[in-house]
């Protein structure tokens, strides 16, 4: 289904100076240079938390989209752990996928409907929560208000992968006065395609005319100007997810040469709850930061160290890996900063 | 962006023929028969509310789908008045999708979280529910604790438009038993388009080849062979959602005549929340069912009688337009019913 035909990518220049901004762009990023300000005064590390998927409108009013599989599940728990390791959390995330705290409560599998009760017999009638319920919650309700009162958690919403592509420019650039404080948590599941507004119908595409055929541009690369230009000494993890195994770490390490940042965590579709692996430049343990710009064909596998993370849910069922991704970057992002 | 190759649409025969059926169906549709049983006994009406939109999966190892845009509101909504009507409410809803009472409650508009307090100076902590989302959470709870006591509502979920397919055709010959006491409430935005078994790529479609080219079918007319064979004597509305409103009549009566059905309700994206208009076959409110298999050639649109509902959200900002929908067609099934 991929073409063979080749077409010029949009660059990441040309993206910005042709597909239009969303039109909430400078409320939301006033409101996160606000919350930067505050942190950076208190000297507190930062973290930009991407999570769920992108959309890919075909239309301008719209119906129908191409998606992402992605429920936000990496991102809203990994957001717990930076904020129990003292971080402040920006957590961007596409509009209605999981968020931190809420979602140990799905509607789907674990109800709030469900253990609440009514006490008839009080005036007014009271709501009690089941007992069985009430420690998990009393935990979980605890670090919310935490959060909440300690504004140390910033949420805001993408739907578009143009969206996402506006709002991580905007932040990255204003996340450039943390110098080395600040990490980037790339966890949302970014579309590999978009639709140029130029080339979108208006209205809901009629069906009745035969076969769907729909032609995509290639997303430009943005973690390119990302680690070179807007945000030269951020601290920087993406994602890959694959389905065949055997591409994790040639992808994995093909992006670490082609962007030169500092980690890329790899996971397989159906082994991400209990396996992931690290892989990241040799050097960057050390804090050196390769230099921008270099060609993967300059760069050596063996200047690639890969760390496997693993946990057995056989034997513990309730822990996340998230807890052990979290601990690990925290630790290498403490020798990144401290290496400035 | 719509070809305009013409190609024979699969028929619904040959979709079934050469599409697998999701692995729970067989489950499924056992726990829907002893749901219509027990209500059919008790001789009460039901209804099938169907809701959220479809995915086309683009990918075996599902990473990318194509979507429809909606979040349930319209389904949720109806199966909540459909209830206080006295209906059994079978509720097919895309995973995920908003559901009924809990749909008050969303984790990004209304954070159940957010109106619990913790009471510390009891031992154990108490959970309270703030006073002024009290009136409100007693009232849904109490609803909701009564379909589920009552064992009113019963729940099932789809993800693809294929198993979408595969279970309205399974349900809508278990709903044949009650004859004229089921309605057929079709509110899910189901993709137009799929991509068959035989066309998709194992794994994650690769970037980095240049552009994305997507070639889909046709998804079969499935309301033909609902009216006309599955289900004889039920009382079936479906929906037409667009964004073009000189668009909405014509595809409304057009879908009426070749189908035969009984209520079209047609809905503008940008006015549905408080404006719909019902698309009928003036025979139908007498209780005639119209010939199955009728040409649309052969049918004049004075056949049609057109009935607009409409809400005025700024006198009254709490009113929801399904509470009239449902109330019309309760209505209208009635005489349906009566008339056999």
């Amino acid at each position: 289904m991929a073409s063979e035909e080749t077409q010029a990518p949009f660059s990441a220049e040309q993206f910005f100076a042709t597909q239009p901004p969303p039109p909430t762009l400078d409320e939301d990023v006033a409101r996160v240079r606000q919350f930067i300000k505050r942190h950076t005064e208190a000297n507190q590390k930062i973290v930009l938390v991407t999570s769920g998927g992108t959309t890919v409108p075909l239309e301008l009013n719209v119906v129908r989209f191409l998606d992402n599989f992605s429920a936000g599940t990496r991102g809203a728990t990994s957001a717990e752990y930076f904020l129990k390791a003292g971080y402040a959390v920006i957590f961007m995330h596409r509009q209605f996928s999981l968020q931190p705290f809420s979602r140990h409560y799905s509607h789907s599998t674990h109800p709030f409907l469900d253990f609440l009760d009514v006490d008839e017999h009080e005036v007014p009638a009271r709501i009690d929560v089941k007992s069985s319920e009430r420690p998990q919650l009393l935990s979980v309700l605890s670090q919310y208000k935490q959060a909440h009162e300690g504004g140390t958690l910033h949420t805001l919403t993408f739907v578009t992968v143009n969206d996402y592509l506006w709002l991580l420019r905007a932040l990255s650039q204003e996340l450039y006065v943390c110098g080395r404080n600040v990490l980037f948590y790339l966890a949302a599941a970014v579309s590999d395609f978009f639709l140029p507004r130029q080339k979108m119908s208006e209205h809901k595409i009629q069906s009745g005319k035969g076969s769907l055929h729909i032609e995509m541009d290639q997303v430009p690369k943005i973690l390119k100007p990302l680690v070179s230009e807007w945000t030269r000494e951020g601290f920087i993890v993406s994602f890959k997810l694959e389905t065949d195994h055997n591409l994790l770490i040639p992808k994995a390490r093909g992006a670490l040469a082609r962007y030169g940042h500092q980690v890329v965590i790899g996971n397989n579709l159906h082994r991400r709850k209990f396996e992931v692996v690290f892989v990241a430049p040799a050097a960057v343990n050390s804090g050196t930061r390769p230099t921008p710009g270099q060609e993967p064909s300059e760069v050596d596998p063996k200047d690639f160290v890969e760390t496997w993370l693993r946990i057995d849910l056989a034997k513990d069922p309730h822990k996340e890996i998230e807890e052990d991704i979290v601990a690990e970057l925290v630790r290498r992002h403490q020798l990144w900063a401290s290496a400035a």
